[in-house]
């Protein structure tokens, strides 16, 4: 039997490697790039107006011309079009090409139009301030070829905006891990059916592909009795397609509990069985020849509950390239005596008081290790193995299983 | 031109309601439960055993017994059985049916198993400690009928493992807000297209429905060239499809933004239209005769991507039912000016100092308003209309849009 540390280091030790694929633009956010993201022409690509106004020549006014004649309007998306003389300006729309021949945007508020006897005039009410004024110029927030994402960056909107830019009408990025959940036990039956008196129906499995989904991952859910060859059929045939292994019960010292036996003979090490905690002291752990984790957790609902959130949903998040998240405590509202040389991880409601501190009131609940024990809490104290009395006003360290 | 609280307070008072939508189980997680969740049976269903070992009444330990016969095993998914005799035991895997006539499990680790002259038998090392002694009763947890999950309630993998464990197969839930994105724009071409020198990709429509899709929403784009009827005749069709509009570009002063005529037209409530802000001044925002809500931003790439992450996302998280996300703040590290009398949000780099607080390091970049400014920045910092000097080294509100 190894200690909570023990554990959270070899399963650190093998880390999981998410598969790269290609993905439509559209579904791309909050992934991680897979490959470089290049600029494939200028930011901005034209000189381009940043107001709406007058485009014209800044030596023109600068030698005191104030009244330009109106020889036409661009838009944006207006191809390019030249200033026919000096003397002339051209209306122009924010985001439209500056025209050949003008190098100044003049803004409609620090001027004046009317209709003349040549047509249509601009006539300035001072100065622009200097050649390029509201003008943004060619290339000036990149150059093409420029690495504009870097591989390896998570993909905001702002990263997907920039993507689209650039014409990435699809990303290699990484996918998420394809986990097996695999439940075992006679007892259980689908959730759709009505189980006879002595049966329950499969909750572990569909909390599991739900924490799994939560954290990133792709999970696939399978049951076996609790029959040796049945479970090592399923398993052998399962295990190449998946790069995680998830089991829930059959991990225990009972009658049925083959997993343990089932895997190592399919050639998958253990890499520890049992850890110092409750729940879930019988939690195994190991590593297929391919290369895949494999997570046995106890079946009892808590225990796989507990495992989920303490090792593999920090085990996903890292391999999902996602950011850690900070160590969080609490401060404990009730004294808590536990004497077994164990880790007691006791379900928590946490709060925050009057002066922000947050705190955890223990709720232990039936300690049947149903489900329904966990409605009323959001998180998880880890109450070291090493001691035996957990004070009240002490922070401890906290497991949080809620977004809100 | 209202301000920027009156904004906030506008779009507030006009929350999204997402629509009703009955979906499997394995896809409810993060969702919000619309109805309430009822426990089909009691919790748990049966007398059931918490320890693998024996099933045997308790008066007969209590009486002096030592020795029982073992009348047979039963496992979790066994079938109800009866003791045979007050006098017999039956070896018992944990979550199995407690016997008739049983009322007590005594772990193995307490009991010695052999092969007598009258077959199996088990010896206790000493006497129970009470009746009921490693058995989970009936309805400890829960009656049938009770409620276990109200509606409201934000499904994490706990409330997922509850609803299966009753066999909800499928939830009511609240589905995505079906939001219509629609950018204008002739200069806009499609993002697998090449553009000529003087058009650029949409991209503002793809890093909104990056934005929408990572708070919750189901986006769907639309793109409309810069005529009139057009815009009318796409917006006309689509808005009955939808709970909310958003648009981009087309809300400026130019000549061809058509956007808030249109909507007028169409029978949208201008709600506001200007905000005193930089970014993002001509945001309009209004509420269509059906109730859905209309965001119109200006074309501005970043001008997009703030009033996007200030006003839209808050306002479908608050729609989603999502926790609301505590207010953040950081240390600005260079003292900014900014005379005009407009609330001007700065993109920021954010990162903790060595005595943990959040310090903002500004990037205003070329201030083209393009997304490759926003590439190295992870939030804006909001400077309000009332001050022209903000100083280094004082907290100015933070909003974030990157998560890492």
């Amino acid at each position: 039997m190894i200690s909570v540390q023990e554990a959270t280091a070899r399963i650190g030790a093998h880390p999981g490697v998410p598969p790269a694929t290609q993905i439509p633009l559209s579904q791309a956010v909050g992934c991680i790039l897979r490959e470089p993201v290049h600029a494939d022409r200028d930011f901005p690509p034209f000189h381009r107006a940043t107001m709406d106004g007058i485009a014209l020549a800044f030596a023109q006014a600068a030698a005191g011309r104030r009244t330009f004649r109106v020889a036409g309007t661009v838009y944006a998306g207006t191809p390019p079009v030249r200033l026919a003389d000096p003397e002339s300006c051209v209306e122009i729309m924010t985001g439209a090409v500056l025209p050949g021949g003008a190098d100044t945007v003049v803004r409609y508020e620090d001027l004046q139009l009317d209709e003349g006897p040549g047509g249509r005039r601009a006539t300035l009410r001072g100065t622009p301030e200097k050649p390029g004024h509201n003008v943004h110029l060619r290339g000036t927030d990149g150059r093409q070829g420029d690495l504009l994402i870097p591989a390896g960056t998570r993909l905001g909107p702002a990263e997907i905006g920039v993507a689209a830019s650039v014409g990435r009408a699809t990303l290699t990025v990484s996918g998420p891990l394809r986990v097996a959940v695999v439940s075992t036990g006679d007892e259980l039956v689908e959730v759709d059916q009505v189980p006879l008196p002595h049966q329950i129906r499969r909750s572990n499995a569909h909390m599991l592909g739900a924490a799994l989904r939560e954290a990133g991952a792709a999970p696939a859910l399978f049951h076996v009795p609790d029959d040796k060859p049945t479970i090592r059929r399923t398993l052998e045939r399962i295990l190449p397609e998946h790069d995680c292994l998830v089991l829930s019960g059959g991990v225990s010292m009972g009658k049925s509990d083959f997993v343990p036996e089932v895997l190592r003979e399919l050639g998958v090490e253990t890499l520890f069985h049992k850890v110092a905690q409750k729940p879930g002291k019988p939690f195994w752990f190991g590593r297929a020849a391919a290369g895949q984790a494999v997570f046995a957790f106890p079946g009892n609902p808590v225990s796989t509950f507990l495992c989920c959130y303490r090792y593999l949903v920090p085990w996903l998040r890292a391999a999902g390239g996602q950011p850690v998240l900070p160590a969080a405590h609490a401060v404990l509202d009730e004294t808590i005596r536990f004497p077994p040389p164990l880790t007691y991880f006791v379900p928590v409601r946490t709060y925050q008081d009057a002066r922000g501190v947050v705190r955890a009131r223990p709720l232990p609940g039936s300690g049947s290790g149903d489900f329904a024990n966990l409605l009323h809490a959001d998180a998880f104290l880890e109450l070291d193995a090493g001691t035996d009395t957990f004070p009240a006003g002490e922070a401890f360290p906290l497991i949080r299983f809620r977004n809100g």
